[in-house]
């Protein structure tokens, strides 16, 4: 095993483009609902465009400008813009519709090897997401992929959103671990920039596909991780799993 | 199915007694302690003794008298009175050997029946600890005996001890589902009880030897429960699984 990790008994993992393909699933739920709607749009292009929402959503809590809400209500919040981006008053559509299309991100294919990566890690360590979903939402993902989490942290545990400090810390503290007992698996740069300066030990698994083909972001790690994988079964690899 | 199981979507259970034999697995860890540190006790009668102060323990939380703290912290303040009814001083005792004991409460068997009652349940029903125990005990002891958890609820979610509604209310609420669509397992009637009062589903199950061969309570149902059952396999099976 990689030594930093010989004293780590938990990782936690990003969720949402490190362990699940959102891209793919939030366009093919879209594609029935846009054409239903008569809403004009590509389903991938209207599914970037929603997660293209997502930081700016997060950042009015982050900033305290709001209080801490669920991600699912920042997602149904974040539908609506979206729709008006596109000529469309979200009022003119059946609550329920809208409600039934923001499910789409509890119901996300697995990247073909998580399953069994985590399966292989869950073997030696504890795992938890450490995702900015809230605590339904992640169970639901799991169900819907079998994803094999021991227990459920990330951002409901601490009322924050990642990368604020709060999201690793009460995680960790949950799960009665120190941060250097802690890995932290993501296939964001600045979710492991933040992870690390807390202490915790860093794994960059490549997912150069999140965004789909034209991707330009966290292709390559920008700093020195732990660990650098392509696939979940890379970390187990790495991580003598 | 149960036709009241027909819209549920969770299954929460209590933990110590339902679905591990805590008597067995604390005695256990507690008979080299005596021993090595000269207490005269019989290691089973030690555990029943320790457990009997677990209600006052809560008792002081849920009556406000204290703020919630995790139930390791109550547990080894137990230890600590429990020692002292023995004529011991803890503060005789390395600290550490009073926590490396108090760890024993992470480190119980599941009933013989638990672990394969809890795989075909999940094949149906989300799964949950709705224990009084903290989210690092229940993970611990999940990981111990190979519970398979969907997620872990219970009184540290809530801030708060069964029987106290807070507990089941923000259980549900974390899982996005209504009491309605919710089931409580327990050996114990009062949790039933508490549950029912709340909308949940109730199903009992019979763990007669929870307190030894001499026990008297929670041998029979107080209350029409939806189900009654002799082990997780039964329960399984009443609920279609």
């Amino acid at each position: 095993m990689t030594a930093s990790f010989e004293h780590i008994g938990m990782l936690g993992f990003d969720v949402f483009g490190t362990v699940v393909d959102w891209r793919t699933g939030v366009a093919r739920a879209c594609e029935p609902f846009l054409r239903k709607h008569g809403v004009e749009a590509d389903p991938l292009a209207f599914a970037d465009a929603w997660r293209a929402q997502y930081q700016s959503a997060m950042e009015e809590v982050r900033s305290q400008r709001r209080p801490w809400v669920k991600l699912d209500i920042l997602n149904l919040e974040n539908l609506q813009a979206v729709l008006l981006q596109h000529g469309v008053q979200a009022a003119d559509i059946p609550f329920i519709a809208l409600e039934e299309l923001n499910r789409c991100w509890e119901r996300l294919d697995p990247w073909p090897d998580a399953v069994d990566g985590l399966l292989r890690l869950k073997e030696r360590f504890a795992i938890a997401p450490f995702s900015n979903g809230h605590i339904a939402g992640m169970l639901r993902l799991a169900r819907y992929g079998r994803l094999p989490w021991d227990v459920i942290l990330g951002a409901e545990i601490a009322h924050a959103y990642k990368p604020q400090p709060a999201v690793y810390l009460a995680s960790c503290e949950a799960a009665g671990l120190a941060p250097p007992e802690v890995g932290m698996v993501a296939a964001h740069n600045s979710d492991l920039l933040a992870a690390r300066a807390l202490g915790l030990r860093t794994v960059f698994l490549r997912r150069p596909h999140e965004h789909g083909p034209q991707q330009s972001t966290d292709l390559e790690p920008d700093h020195a991780w732990d660990v650098v994988a392509d696939s979940m079964l890379d970390v187990a690899d790495a991580l003598g799993c």
